[in-house]
């Protein structure tokens, strides 16, 4: 059955998967079209005067970390069709198991955890210790049915869980089940973003999420001075609810018929006040080893000799092995990379192939001091920049040839850039570090500037008559920067002279 | 050149198809995702409070059936771009030549009939007895044109047509002619999903029907009564009307030039009262003996030493050979079978390849009395339950976590239950059968219990923490059901206790 | 580093191409569904009772040619989404470089040019001849900085450029920037359709352009008599404006160091009043033999003995190869021919790799004297018909079977056919000649008539029964015509015997 189940899912969710893991060689192929991407409705607020960088603007306290939403009823976010959720969980602190219709990307800007994706169909691989014992009577409140007793001592048996960690992407496809649990000594913070306008999204612009637990809506606890009267039931539908507190007693206990009835209750989540996310009692998930190292390699650092064969875990193939992370920080990510002003990693479909079926990538950018990036546009997608480090100017030039963003951003702020709209950044003293997430598997930026420039391309009696400047000065417009994307500040000539003849 | 038309037709339906001719081992990789699924423009009447099981609400008599269709104006239908209709075609009827700007899908509920399928560009394979004669004056109104006697006698040659019956999923691309034919004994009766959300539908959010014969819209029949005044120019676009009738008749005449005036009027539809669905007079279709035993075989009592080997059709091969009909009651085609609970029969793009190029598929559940399926939700699209069978109660819950369904369904009702959604079925005494219909070539559910339930992918210790219980009670829920899917009723602990014997 | 680029922008674009490439058998499974056409937000003013044959209604001037806009506010074109702009570039002008956030497909009507596609990532791999020499002072106002002299002499390489000519289909994927130069002796003309639904575009229902070079939008000069007053905003985002003209001085200048500062000035567009199409001074740009010489293969009059071998240009491999322009007159594209009636050329997927990504295709029919084509309908794509020769009638009829359109079309207008919708167009005594561009990778087109038609699809008995008529007649019906898709027109009975003798 679970086989049938299995490729059922296959069938779902995996098209690039399969294929790159049958056909490597076919990698390279990855993007289909991204399909789907829709026209919003507003459009008539889409004539886009104005871009605004901006902090969440609405805050949920839950028992044990607090959600913050981006106010998603601004012509950028509108159109298009980008929900922003920062999620802080504190140490101990778990996320309820939920799932959104509409697919989104997750970048953890700190801390370290433990996440669990729930593919239907998938068989559970990982299983506790066999001398795993389960608390008797840990809370008191519990009764005990002796029938199950000795169920209880042949352990637990449950799908793959990994570790995450600062710098990594995780994809999130519509429907599916995931949870997240803060092991570590600081406050996980994760910025996500839902694609509302996704072709897996069918509903409407709202984006709706569903919770397996927790308390039911109407007993939300919200920290007043936040809450801002404009707030529609979009947000409510974006936070979500228990659906179980929406089945009745007997069809949950007729469903669950060895629990006890204080459990149904509990399943509904009468009288949880917790909220979302809460604060885990006795939680020591055990990530296998070789995820560990898999992490530790990835950060340059790897333990030798102490690494086990893996593959141990079971029947893990094709789709059900699927990776659902990936480090920014993993060597192999980097795309860009100058010494002098920076580096661009990437994850993509290349590097992530779940990222081809649900249309998101991210790109992590750090600039050094007084750096520059751009002006570049992307060709096929929207994207978000959050900047996690430092702060910088910015300019953004939309269709009419007006600036329409020309300000300072810093830390926390998102900063929604339409499609084909061309942007530039540069960094101010302490340099300045960003991620943009993008509504595209594999999101193409043609810049302006450098080595791989729009202009390189172009033959230069091209560019003298479309500037009206002589063919001289168009060959240096062309080719005076040498570098590839990111550049460094402007510089005397004196040092300019200096770098010559070390570098060239 | 029809190999040129051929070869210009797979490259826009085969896609599927031919991938998984030329790959079988592929056949896995299954579903793209299926791209286009758009946002529905009425999404401020999306907010889905309340669904409703509902009959047809209108209903147009034609000389040899009845067309029904539900009210696509309610938001759960609007929201989800679904429409749906039931024909109903007397014996001998014929339901004339037609298409739709949208892509659809048809289970036959009951009866058995001959549909053909026309794809531009295919061979005409298929040929009557050489033998056939053409009766010269059966109706005498017709003139009589000496010069194409010796041609009638060649006899007649046409594209696959091909047997469906009760239990039939049959898809429809937008664009493509179909006409059906009730040659058995019973009224043949189908209900059809049409899918006003795809992408493969361009214009606007209203499906529209196109005859190739029958009557002008102006004189369309309706049985007044039912005739609901708030019905808008949508049902028009959806019951369609003769194209031939807006040509002029010189037109017409050059193009089919060796015909009389009479004629010419009648493709017009002029006069013509009968409607969509009409009376047909010696009609007499045979469909190959290989179809026929396809048939059987499915049905499991295939008559052996009967069978040719088939294949003297000629040239089928590709898409021209596309299967466009599936039965539910093929073995090969159940997902799920519990001897205590019910069955779960499935048609997908994995039986039926045409279904990954259309994204619609069917599922048939049927629930023994008293037995359960659910809570679960569909993944990645939204379904229309209809009931064929018994009675049984249903609850739905949404986003909010509140129940927005929760009543009795009864045969010929449909629910429409959106993505994400989760719904919860009970059969009464008499059982409970019915069809989902749905938007995606492989609709995904994950279901809340069971082996194959999302708890069961859980760790103990995180479903103890979610609901705030011990880890035993959670170890319970986690396992407590150990059936999938669909769950025989709550059982006395004696029954239970027998049971154990006799099964583990 | 470029390969690096190469390879991520190949995961966008190059989808079909890369396949294609490695599979070439498998070229002819092509068109994968076209994913997210979406439906159109004015969906109530989509009930398209009357189609207009129209000419541009705003003309747009520059220093060296006109752009003509059609009205995009009727109800066809907004339903469709389609956006047809006309284009001619005077001998010497140049089309200054820009990209569109929708794709577009763009059909030469007369003249010669040369036109470069800007990829992202792709090497620069064409250079001018080594002793090419850069004018010193060809426009006294440019200042001269001794440091970069030598730099100049070292040449130009810059991306792949090709000949345009008169019949070509050119193809353009969202953001990718294009520019075009007239170096014929007559104007180059070209009409070009945009797809403002499709999924490459994102934002809202408006196409975009962004120009790299020319004037800030508000010195658009305008010819005031043709600007009508309901024109919208809508208009302004289609124009465009050069987008370097909204950053300031100092980014450009800390950018392009190495420039003066009247070049940065020239590049934001500073009191440029030349518009986007300017006349070119020394600008020879040269396009390599052996493109020339396919070209002249394609007329079929290829000049033997002097092709070179070609492949000289360095390493174009993959995406970076993608043809970009097809011709019509290609003997390869001829799809139907009838020497008495007329033909069809097809330029689809098939023939263009790169339309399987953007999903536009385009056809050319010929039409004789008197000949007529149809009824026939799309099904699944919408069509602009621009006429490119003679004159006709033609007559469309829609889903409620009244005829929504019944005139004469004549050179230079445009008609919008949307998907479903059944035409027949007859010449008239100049024969007639028309390019129609559809937003499907690979259109299929159902004809009524004819011998690939969907009558002859059908059984005889079920067309006697559909149109109540006798077999006799119905067969006659069905097989009276034995032409393909183009007939020729009626003829008396005499001539008719005669071609009876002759053909069969």
């Amino acid at each position: 059955m679970s086989t049938k189940l299995i490729l059922s899912f296959s069938l779902c969710l995996m098209v690039l998967s399969c294929s790159a893991q049958l056909w490597p060689w076919q990698k390279g192929q990855g993007s289909r079209p991204h399909h789907g991407r829709q026209q919003h409705q507003f459009q008539h607020q889409c004539d886009i005067q104005r871009l605004t960088a901006s902090e969440p603007s609405r805050r949920v306290r839950s028992e044990a970390g607090v959600t913050e939403i981006w106010d998603h009823d601004t012509p950028e976010f509108r159109c298009t069709g980008f929900v922003a959720v920062r999620v802080v969980i504190q140490p101990g602190g778990l996320l309820l198991p939920s799932y959104s219709n509409a697919p989104y990307i997750t970048f953890v800007e700190q801390g370290r955890g433990v996440q669990g994706v729930v593919i239907p169909g998938c068989p559970e691989t990982f299983q506790s210790d066999s001398e795993f014992e389960y608390p008797q009577s840990q809370r008191g409140r519990h009764s005990r049915q002796s029938e199950s007793e000795e169920e209880s001592s042949r352990g637990d048996q449950h799908q793959k869980i990994f570790r995450i960690r600062e710098g990594d992407v995780i994809p999130s496809p519509a429907g599916v089940v995931q949870w997240t649990h803060n092991d570590g000594n600081d406050d996980l913070i994760s910025v996500t973003l839902l694609d509302a306008n996704s072709y897996h999204k069918q509903l409407d612009e709202n984006v709706r999420s569903f919770f397996l637990a927790g308390q039911s809506q109407r007993e939300t606890r919200e920290e007043g001075s936040d809450r801002q009267s404009r707030e529609s039931d979009d947000d409510e539908a974006l936070l979500g609810a228990n659906i179980l507190s929406g089945f009745q007693d007997e069809i949950l206990h007729e469903l669950f018929r060895d629990v006890d009835r204080e459990t149904i209750s509990k399943l509904r989540g009468e009288n949880d006040q917790r909220g979302f996310i809460v604060q885990a009692q006795d939680l020591k998930l055990r990530v296998p080893q070789d995820f560990e190292e898999e992490y530790e390699r990835e950060r340059g650092d790897r333990r030798r000799g102490q690494g086990g064969s893996g593959r141990s875990n079971g029947v893990e193939q094709g789709f059900c092995n699927l990776k659902f992370r990936r480090n920014f920080n993993t060597p192999t990510n980097t795309y860009v990379f100058n010494p002098r002003a920076g580096r661009i990693n990437t994850v993509n479909s290349n590097s992530l192939p779940i990222l081809e079926f649900l249309q998101l990538s991210a790109q992590h950018v750090v600039l050094y001091k007084n750096a520059i990036i751009g002006p570049r546009w992307n060709l096929n997608a929207h994207s978000a920049l959050y900047v996690t480090r430092g702060e910088g100017r910015v300019q953004v030039v939309g269709d009419e040839g007006k600036s329409v963003f020309d300000d300072k951003v810093q830390r926390g702020q998102i900063l929604v850039v339409p499609q084909g709209f061309a942007v530039v950044l540069k960094a101010g003293r302490e340099g300045l570090e960003w991620v943009e997430l993008k509504n595209s598997g594999n999101a193409i930026t043609s810049p302006i500037g450098g080595r791989t420039s729009v202009l390189r391309a172009i033959p230069v009696e091209v560019l003298a008559n479309s500037y009206d400047i002589s063919t001289k000065e168009a060959y240096k417009l062309k080719n005076g920067r040498q570098e590839v994307e990111v550049f460094r500040p402007f510089q005397s000539r004196d040092e300019k002279e200096r770098e010559r003849f070390s570098i060239v």
